[in-house]
């Protein structure tokens, strides 16, 4: 249902197998067909790359192949682009419909950082926490964020189960059990390419060098676990039970039609984030539904521009102290929401912290999330180029 | 220095090289001398063992190890302190003197969760910042934790480059410069063995199962710049540049002579928190010394048997939301203090915040570290049973 997202403007990269291809190998989309990369090189089609990229070619996972030199990336893509005009003519072998592929975890991941970029999401948590629009001490400076879990990061869908955890009921005791406020975050996600050493800082307007591509990213949160544990270190079993991202990485070439400014910033701000290039973030249209039986809800349209903070300040950011990046790594924008309330990013927002129901398909309402509930996010640049899907499914507790 | 740690009732392991094994190598340790267990394995001498444990001596981390079952592991044990009680008699090459051998990081470390297991450092480091002792809301219930960054953890002996970051100055104005408040804190890590699955829980009666042993932790802090960050999400950029580990991980077979009582909890805990063996901690030791020019100054004598919270709850509270532990992964204590100002494991905590000085060896004062100065950290059980320790230096900011 994404063929459009998958044009030959896009030509992203994941990792795919089949029945007739299991082993896990480096793949890219042309519309609904996945064309696996080892086999083009197998079949003699990508003579022309050099074989460091034909070695990242037969990987299981796109680690060599996102630190590999961005000229060298360009030159692979436009090879791609011109063979694959016309994936029928591809030898069998090398391409299955996307209904007959599974799709893996693209990247093996180091590091996780999720960040808080969307100055509306944090006024409007803030108001359906603590009843107070308010921005944190940081918010203005930096990109204020934590560390997030890898182990539980897992491919769009995979099922996510309700977790348990202590929080306070009804009647302020602490208890254990299976989450009551289960809830989604719609945010992107980038891959880090090139990686710094320890020590080095990555320039902000250098930035881009190091970003191999983005991906969706649905940051499941237990908001009752996560409002007991929060303070002073913020939050961990709340968010680490679960984190799904989308399998196909939309490369930065790809998206670089799509370029444009981020919002001006309310304060100056310190040389490493003074970024000299204009068109320094890129417009990516995100749309979060809610499933429910045979139901569609849209929940959410926002949009990655609106985001304060860009992806290039997050790295500039992450290394200014000299902690390293390596490839692989995942940085993340947290909660995209917009001003509206059909644009917010995701249930404590649209629901003020549960306070109000919202209607859904099929004269259903919801708070949070209830067992059997799918959140699929989506997004598209336009013009053939779109991400496709981030979609889990929320199972019982066990 | 360290030869009484690593008497025959220790056998640790870790990852060496030397000019002469120049490939890093699973490695143990008997007084001052190093074995190169896949030196053993060519001469024969390993015979008795199940290949999974000798293939794991090849390897270039413990990972393999860690994961093989406990009941191999002590076999594996018992061998090698039959073997080596002797090291003069094995054969040459199998062998070196500590001082020609680099020591490497022990595991690959998928994640890093570091929790907040010491009541009197909550308690000291509430005061020293909102000059108000007092515990978190969670600290009772569970142990509050954060996420750590597991690329930039560093063996014990490699320098520590003073960060830079945003914080506010003496006029309250936010800027980014050299941190003026850097600090160590004195930690013990534990590292998983055998793994668990996402949606599973360890029971926290079958958390030793799944740990491969202990190591000490320096996560050292920059207290001005985690000062502007931490709210709401937590600490990043001002712990995120560095966290040293010893080299030597000291399996919890070498431990068991030194299990006994962690404190009584104030309050009744949930379930998965109810521990039924008595001996649920270990009695070790601790130290740290600032290091300045020749001088070595004692600055924080404490004890691990003191933590509120065990390694056996911090397994049980990590999973029990359904997150998955891999082998490798690190969890460690947060600052171990205890109720004296000579059991303070931070700086944070001595000087009040930065606003006492204490006294140095050589005349000299301190409230936060100086570039050229180490923190030392070392730990022993007694009995032939030890750490070693954990040293870094403070190179200026670059």
């Amino acid at each position: 249902m994404y063929a459009s997202h998958f044009s030959t403007a896009n030509i992203p990269y994941g990792i795919a197998s089949s029945a007739a291809h299991p082993g896990k190998s480096p793949a890219t989309r042309i519309e609904d067909t996945v064309i696996f990369l080892d086999e083009l090189v197998k079949h003699g089609l990508l003579k022309s790359l050099p074989s460091e990229v034909t070695q990242a070619f037969s990987e299981s996972t796109l680690n060599t192949l996102a630190a590999i030199p961005k000229n060298t990336q360009k030159e692979t893509r436009q090879a791609l682009q011109k063979l694959l005009k016309n994936p029928k003519d591809l030898p069998s072998r090398s391409t299955a419909p996307i209904q007959d592929v599974t799709m893996h975890l693209p990247v093996s991941i180091g590091d996780f950082t999720d960040f808080s970029c969307s100055k509306e999401h944090v006024l409007n948590a803030g108001e359906a926490i603590m009843k107070k629009r308010f921005l944190p001490p940081g918010f203005l400076h930096f990109p204020v964020g934590y560390t997030g879990r890898t182990s539980s990061i897992i491919p769009s869908g995979t099922p996510v189960t309700r977790p348990k955890g202590q929080f306070r009921d009804a009647k302020g005791e602490v208890i254990y059990g299976a989450t009551q406020q289960l809830d989604y975050e719609l945010e992107v996600g980038c891959i880090v390419g090139k990686p710094s050493a320890l020590g080095d800082s990555i320039a902000v307007n250098n930035a881009d060098e190091h970003i191999f591509g983005l991906v969706l990213l649905n940051d499941w949160s237990a908001r009752d676990i996560q409002g007991l544990e929060m303070m002073p270190l913020g939050p961990l079993n709340g968010k680490s039970f679960s984190t799904s991202i989308s399998p196909w990485v939309v490369t930065l070439d790809a998206l670089e039609s799509f370029q444009c400014p981020a919002p001006a910033k309310d304060l100056k701000v310190v040389p490493y984030l003074a970024d000299s290039k204009t068109d320094n973030t890129y417009s990516i249209e995100l749309k979060a539904e809610l499933l429910v039986g045979d139901g569609a809800t849209t929940i959410c349209e926002s949009q990655m521009k609106t985001m304060y903070w860009s992806f290039r300040d997050l790295l500039a950011h992450q290394t200014s102290n000299g902690c390293n990046l390596n490839t692989g790594d995942l940085l993340a924008t947290g909660t995209i929401s917009g001003e509206t309330k059909t644009s917010h990013g995701c249930l404590l927002e649209l629901t003020k912290g549960g306070e109000e129901n919202f209607k859904i398909a099929g004269g259903l309402h919801r708070t949070f999330l209830e067992d059997g509930d799918s959140i699929r996010i989506s997004a598209s640049c336009g013009d053939g180029v779109g991400f496709g899907e981030c979609v889990g499914k929320v199972l019982p507790a066990r």
